[in-house]
């Protein structure tokens, strides 16, 4: 398979800093989509990836999958894009397609697993997939997006991770007006939350273990911050919520939460991978039909539904844009909580 | 407030034995019904109370909540029965009728607390409410349920509180005819659970940790048994089940079970209250958007639907009938696991 050498920024060892690289990306085949990529969002998952905090690094790696771009080529069967138009990719660029969940476009759920947009097996030629820091980037266009007009560029890139992962459960639960959700959490999910349940109409209360975030909350379109430290806030909070997006990435003690729920609720985990200690006790679960759930990502037709909604009601991430060549002290930021709320890399910038 | 003092069997402590004794009902007010019980069924819960397990029984207590018998008066603005007919109590007898959750039929999760059939607060008389075991009982017609005609009754018993805390789910989760439902724990509300989710055309699988229970699984509807405790049977399982009623009344490891659970799938805990040791691990959750919840029997609306249900299935229990003087040994048995499926007692024997 024909390939062409881009420059890209990623690293060999999981204690190795990042640093400029080149890769290969395939030439288009009939279904594929070029993209020259202009802006990737910074997430989570990149820094683990990189350091090989999930032990399953395959180095060298290349992070980003919060893609946008402008359409370079495309495949002389692709229908969804043309040469000139945006173009997004997010967590994922291949699945079965055949599966029940595939077909169900539920793609991130693919039975025969699905390949992540970095570190995922590279069906074409082999070895890993390299992500969005990089100058272009070679997709099936069943896996590409398209971005609404009005958005912001840079500001759009968070919402093919961050964005999707807290809209699915808010669609999948069936938020909409008169809904009562609460995020806990308000870092890149947790802020995407707000605002997506706020512009689907629900009432949105922030948990948070402290007050220095009140304003910044509010500011997102929260109706409400709950101060989780706060037991008596607690408890008048008790039995209210239909759902609660659990943003939180480290392990910590979900069943406050769970008395904030009303009849039927659900406590939907979106940021935590591991045992839920303390232990979840199963009396108030029981006692009001409540259900501890979690999601990942969302499939492409949902992240489509995503974008086109964020279109219309304008709404974008809050970023910070960077150069490629700050990504390491980025990382360093983000350990820290140290973004307000995502880091975005201007991809020009790797050209320089 | 006029009563009528009638013959009840109960205790008068946590290591007493249950013995005859007199109780007061109250006489029938214009929306009351007063029924002679014919049979009432033996549930974990009137052992549990009987014995002060759950550290809230106020003696002298009288348990049964899963009572039909025949009616006797009416009050004078009842319309739902008439005196001869046969009718049915389960678990709750009184709740505000005013909340959210009453006015949505989901009296069993009344946010102002729903009185239980036994050792809950009487309004009428002060003091706690009696159960079943007694030769009457005077209840409300709000919470007093019509029973099919064809329907063996003492059989319909034990549907009273085992079949409406697994049809609950099962209603809930909307099996129907191309669910997968798995059930955990044959006894008195698994063997409930199998036969109702087979009535609603799902295909239903009996989790058990040995083998001598397949056979009854079989006759009772199952159309497969996966031993638990063998690692090959549970990973072919891997994916499969919709929805899992997890009918296991002690701390158990769900872990497995969750691993068994499709996409979206639920398992949904009808038995044990507690914490969930060893803990629960959120990463099979998140990758396959799966839920864990709880649920409590059911509304009286949604309880007369079972029965409805039954009586057009010619669903009941599986049931043996003891007199109530041999109910102290009957829970020595239950302790044991020494029945098939549920106890119910002839009241009969009580005149005696
Ligand atoms: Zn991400
Ligand atoms: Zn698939
Ligand atoms: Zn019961
Ligand atoms: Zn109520």
């Amino acid at each position: 398979m024909e390939t062409t050498n881009v420059k890209a920024y990623g690293t060999v060892a999981a204690d190795a800093a990042l640093k400029q690289m080149n890769i290969e990306r395939r030439n288009i085949t009939a279904k594929d989509i070029e993209i020259e990529i202009l802006y990737c969002g910074v997430c989570h998952s990149d820094l683990h990836t990189a350091r090989n905090d999930w032990e399953n690094t395959i180095y060298p790696a290349v992070p980003g999958h919060e893609i946008v771009g402008k359409v370079t080529k495309v495949g002389n069967e692709v229908t969804k894009l043309k040469v000139g138009d945006f173009a997004a990719v997010g967590c994922l660029v291949d699945s079965c397609k055949t599966c029940d969940n595939c077909k169900q476009d539920l793609e991130q759920y693919c039975s025969n697993g699905w390949v992540g947009t970095y570190n995922g097996e590279d069906k074409h030629l082999g070895g890993m997939t390299f992500g969005g820091y990089s100058e272009k980037i070679v997709v099936d266009e069943a896996y590409v997006l398209k971005v609404p007009a009005n958005l912001d560029l840079a500001a759009t890139a968070p919402l093919l991770c961050a964005g999707i992962t807290t809209w699915s459960p808010l669609r999948h639960w069936k938020v909409g007006k008169g809904s009562k959700v609460a995020v806990v959490g308000l870092g890149g999910l947790g802020h995407m939350a707000i605002k997506l349940a706020k512009g689907l109409g629900a009432e949105v209360t922030l948990f948070s273990r402290s007050a220095n975030k009140e304003k910044d909350a509010f500011e997102l379109g929260a109706d409400a911050v709950i101060i989780s430290t706060d037991e008596n806030q607690m408890s008048a909070a008790s039995g209210k919520f239909d759902l609660i997006i659990d943003t939180v990435p480290y392990v910590h003690d979900v069943n406050p939460y769970v008395g904030t729920l009303n009849t039927n609720g659900t406590l939907v985990l979106v940021g935590y991978l591991g045992g839920l200690e303390p232990i979840l006790n199963t009396v108030p679960m029981i006692m009001g039909r409540k259900s501890v759930a979690g999601s990942l990502i969302g499939g492409i037709a949902e992240t489509q539904e995503m974008l086109d909604f964020c279109g219309e009601h304008n709404i974008v991430s809050e970023i910070e844009i960077i150069k490629i060549q700050d990504i390491n002290e980025a990382y360093e930021r983000m350990l820290k909580s140290d973004v307000r709320y995502r880091f975005v890399i201007d991809m020009a910038s790797l050209k320089s």
